[in-house]
């Protein structure tokens, strides 16, 4: 690894890190960015009652290859219909007609999903200076996604680049910069605020929808943010970002040595909540259609105690 | 099993059967009831930017007992602290500073939840006339709770009978009945519109988060509505109703011979999602405090395909 | 599917079919070959007091490709070093300095294993008659693996046919015959006596051993036995028959439209135990030098109630 | 905790400790003592062809209570006969008439089991020296049970301490001495061996077998070796010691402040194989019928890769 790239990830790392700006005892990040204010105003965007849920199929043929320990989901029955009483004498020693029940194995970042701040270290380091090493095997001491559970509502933004740059999908690899950010609300006509949560458009996705086959999805390079938007991002105060790809940021990364450099600069050192494998296609669609562009975002987590991610269903809500 | 008991069932359940009335294909059920213009003016509800999680921990220590196939979720790491790399060579290795991975096995009907059409059925038949059969160990082939994906959202209100009655908790066994809901409502000076997502406070959570030990909150008697308040719910068209117990109804039921009577009548017969172990406490709290029991509730399910419920962290918006 | 095929199908699942052989409430199939007498004389076989492990290590890089419902088995955590008590504080808190649990999440027949005799239906039913309606999401109540408890352990036989061939692996897509099996053994001057455990050895696995990389293992044609011998193991006597390939018989199949039709001759009509996924080329090679092929196997299932499989590391002792 | 016991506890592990003793790299312990030559001879103890299974079923309905990670097997269906193909034509889309598939969850330990030699530390530190830190959430580096993959079998000794007392079972809380251990050796007629596998019979189980209920089966006070036995068991060269109860050592434990103090005294320094929860009622009662208590025994672990233990159901041939 290239001496000058870690020097290049400690400066921008240093320069938005957000450690102790909210007590040393915070777990939430750029989440506190987001005011109840904020909220309301936000509310006020939902007039036509429309809402478009941003999550992805949970099943076996979704975005995971099964590398790095992401996995489809694995869903089965614990009772099903072929299980039902049938006959008198059994609808009366079971109470009832029968019904379902089901059960599901997966891991917490296999669909539409929100990283917790746990999720990744810098120098043994998480968020707001906490340990590593709190981090076991029994789940995270500090910064779990619960920490989280009433927090993920506020005002969202849609910028969909690839539609600014013409495009159906920006290429694999491509860098989004912070002028493309900025052209893109310009065209979009909307405003970037301080707590927004902010949804970026690659067009990645659509690749593999288009083909109505995922696979290579989260192996194939990918576009995606630039490094260097954490400055911005910060500097707007951004609440949280997410993409309709597999790592919000750009692969292959910009810097020698990192695999996944944005991570490490928005994750441990600026505190920002970071969402992935957001389906976008019909919210940017609506949004092209109506030329609104903000809306009322609603994502709760999971509330998983000690957990360092949480699959979710978004709903934007115009 | 007294022939009375089926009667009385088989009564009811006609009487509020809602087959077809949303053709021959519809999955959805009294979920149709909520309309843009609700969802819109439901908005217009969050005037003060709060937010509160309905959602309970998901973790070990939870309402499951472990018996009929409900268990606690069980979530560990596939990546933790003590994976990371932490010589420069193992950070070149590695790509970065390393980070964490986890995953969950959990019944989808173990934590706060909403039950699909697919998950009870009545004579061999689920919601909408489609055979219990369509229900194998592969899934629900029918009225899965993706279905719903984008349909959770609307007009919440709030009925805390066990306040409006004066106690922490009705007694178990105790049934809702019709003027318990209205009075609470009148007394709450709130209406029940059409379209509705209903949350009814019973107080049996209370008990166990009172005494902070979960275990025989599913196994004991608890209070919950009475099977007669189905045509209360078909009349006013509720689209969704949900509660802090474990399963709506009262505990034991009131006909003898079936344990879940309200369940057979509402979701195979009416189409009525129901929601259950909902965390109404600090909601109740926030209500009484302002006097406003209606709100946005947004409760997006996970889009678990073929799935016959769904864990949810809905979030009331005030 | 040719009609034709499904002539040839039936006449040699009838031919060989068990149903009532042991009575109508058997459900041991040609286990019930094995005698005590067989399992005495086969422990006399080990003179040499040489254990061969025949199970593949269970891990993510595995024989599965995740299709088909089987993937690798998941192995993590529920404590590590990293949990451990560490000050005396923690110890005494602790009673004790600590240890490790894990868990695992696996089909059961994703690594070398056992199916049951209710793996494998034919025109609706299972081996002895009964109806597959009996197999439901609650497992199997006919032909469950824990049935075969007690049973599993005889005198054992290694048929290596690639290597009685000159190759290191047979060629995939050939199918072995009775003749190939009777040479193979006229070879290795062995007899095959009723109740023996049969292991044919393909040399398919050799070949994913050889590139160290399982990928494709399953997906790929394979050598593996003609459905015709299916006649010759009964009329042997069979007790069970196992290979190193990933479904004892051949593939692509001999019978247009069937995909495993020895599968359905053997296990629902003959009753016959089938092992997958051996791991034989120590016990081959030592079989090669010293020149016995008959050894006491013991492959105790693990007894997985309304189980249709079991993962086992069966032991070939010499 | 008080300081004695911590003396108690480090005279006893040391003296027993056999760090090195099979060199810096070993991983065995003293599985090392089973010899070939021990094998080919207990192999002639199969004279009568009996085999009995020692392992318990495995089902929701086991000797877990769930409390500290431990819970009983989850198994479900991939596929089950409702899902089979009926029509003509839908067996000629499925290329064959359907079979079932199944699949489990479950902690490593839940049932009849092994624990390996990294599930207990003292002192930071597994068997031979290794450092509690290689044991991570991705499993243990060293001291793994798939190490012993070809490793257990050999001669079996049952010394049935109950029945030779003249109990069903011996009463909770009981610590069986070497004396104890001697005396009913001598009655059964048997000499230990070095390299023999131990099983000790308690009768724990019995309790619950004849109540047909496994509640609290883990969490009761149990009878159990005495800590104390470790020295003879050290220089009896015992290669394995398992037990009918839940982890071979008496609890409550002679040792004030610690849990488990035989575990910590018997893995990370002796680096003895612990065997738990075997089921030797049947084994018992033909040894008392027979007169003869040694027998082969072979018990395969499941070879999971960086795993701290694995269910088992070992074969007892007489």
């Amino acid at each position: 690894m290239p001496a000058m790239s870690e020097d290049t990830l400690r400066k921008l790392a240093l320069e938005v890190r957000n450690w102790g700006k909210w007590g040393p005892d915070d777990e939430l990040g750029t989440l506190n960015y987001i005011t109840p204010a904020a909220i309301a105003r936000a509310s006020r965007l939902v007039t036509a009652g429309k809402v478009f849920p941003l999550g992805v199929p949970l099943q076996r043929e979704g975005p995971q290859s099964g590398t790095r320990a992401r996995f489809n989901p694995i869903h089965t029955m614990f009772r099903d219909g072929g299980d039902r009483p049938k006959t008198p004498a059994e609808v009366e020693a079971a109470e009832g007609y029968g019904g379902s029940d089901d059960w599901i194995v997966m891991p917490l970042q296999c669909v539409t999903q929100w990283d917790s701040l746990a999720h990744i270290f810098y120098e043994g380091q998480m968020y707001n200076g906490y340990s590593a090493d709190l981090v076991t095997s029994s789940g995270a001491a500090k910064n779990s996604i619960d920490k989280t559970s009433g927090k993920i509502a506020g005002r969202g933004v849609l910028l969909d680049v690839a539609r600014h740059k013409g495009v159906r999908a920006l290429e694999p690899g491509y860098a989004i910069t912070v002028d493309d950010l900025e052209a893109t609300a310009r065209a979009e006509n909307v405003q970037v605020e301080p707590g927004d949560l902010l949804l970026i458009r690659t067009g990645h996705m659509s690749r593999y929808l288009d083909k109505k086959d995922w696979r290579h999805y989260d192996l194939d390079n990918f576009p995606g943010v630039s490094v260097y938007t954490a400055r911005w991002m910060h500097a707007r105060q951004i609440a949280a970002v997410a993409c309709d790809n597999y790592a919000v940021e750009v692969r292959p990364s910009e810097i020698a040595g990192f695999r996944n450099p944005f991570h490490v600069v928005a994750i441990p050192n600026m505190g920002l909540t970071l969402g992935e494998i957001f389906y976008l296609e019909d919210l940017a669609t609506d949004c092209a259609a109506d030329g609104r562009w903000a809306f009322l975002l609603v994502a709760p987590p999971l509330p998983v105690t000690r957990a360092v991610g949480t699959p979710i269903n978004p709903y934007a809500l115009k």
